[in-house]
């Protein structure tokens, strides 16, 4: 970044143009259309888009937080890489350690108070304690889920996933953010392999 | 959508289901790593990040509502597809009644009042009054602008774009919307056209 801008602007240019990269991180769910499957970045717009219309659905709560975290919440994955739902055999331990080291270098490359109040935004989301972060976690459990109603099942077709799996998968995130919504996506989850096994 | 779900949010689902179509709109803008272009649903990710980390460059404004503008700006693109900045010889009038039908038939798939304040936001958007539309409209120029200046000029070299067109067709935005910004990104256009001339 050019040495003509004040400090502070050249690092936060720097993380701007640093984290153009989570657009190339794939995640395993397909678009509707099925044409491709989906990044990181666009998941990330999706999700806030989702926050912006179904928080009404949720107890109480900051709806702009919510999107802050949904923002922010994946742009680890550009060192730490994007770890599937369904995938088996991950080790959690080396990839908490690796989205951490993402997170200091990464928010490290702004200037000291902001990134120290993005790495708090992404902590909140890993530690999905408030009412903000829960939320959000069943909005990154909901949209898969529907993405994958909308695709003759999407990855769990892909994996095997029968319908207790997809239950216990996405069901206690999504109902710990909503119990309306996981009421109404444990419907569409029952639909969908109804309608499967009706083949 | 399925029919055992209530029906405002069934309408929403359906709502968030078809807005999955703005990760197929393809912007001229290229990564920075040139890989492909952008994707609008991204690009509005990447905003949204722009409006968090500069927010302090603007006047006094409320970030949240910046934020909420920047996501759903693009949506319209669904119908009425993406205008290039310098594209020639396009029909603004028919391009807007497009957009105007487009943000009818996206916002109208939401249940009413919630369809409402979402037109509210793109027409607050594309009015550019507020201080809040003002910075994200500032926003939309100069994210662009700096994938431009990462790339070896991206779309500026592509459309043989001079430096005065560049001042002229990014500088007023940028400005109005935050001059420091634009102090800032004007040095960065100097600078890519003083080290394009100099080979």
């Amino acid at each position: 970044m050019s040495e003509a801008l004040p400090d502070g602007l050249r690092r936060q240019l720097a993380f701007l143009a640093e984290i153009d990269r989570l657009k190339s991180v794939v995640r395993q769910s397909p678009l509707v259309d099925r044409s491709r499957r989906e990044n990181s970045a666009e998941h990330s717009w999706h999700l806030a888009l989702f926050a912006l219309v179904l928080a009404e659905h949720a107890p109480a709560l900051d709806v702009a937080q919510v999107v802050r975290l949904l923002l922010v919440h994946d742009i680890v994955e550009i060192d730490a890489g994007d770890a599937p739902i369904h995938a088996v055999g991950q080790d959690m331990a080396a990839l908490a350690e690796a989205e951490q080291a993402a997170a200091r270098r990464l928010f490290g490359l702004l200037p000291a108070a902001q990134g120290a109040q993005m790495l708090a935004l992404w902590q909140e989301f890993e530690a999905g304690e408030t009412p903000e972060a829960r939320f959000a976690r069943a909005l990154d459990r909901l949209q898969p889920l529907l993405l994958n109603t909308l695709t003759d099942g999407g990855t769990w077709t892909e994996n095997d996933v029968e319908e207790q799996q997809v239950i216990e998968c996405y069901g206690p995130a999504i109902a710990r953010g909503s119990p309306a919504l996981w009421q109404a996506a444990h419907a569409l989850v029952r639909e969908h392999f109804t309608t499967r096994r009706s083949f």
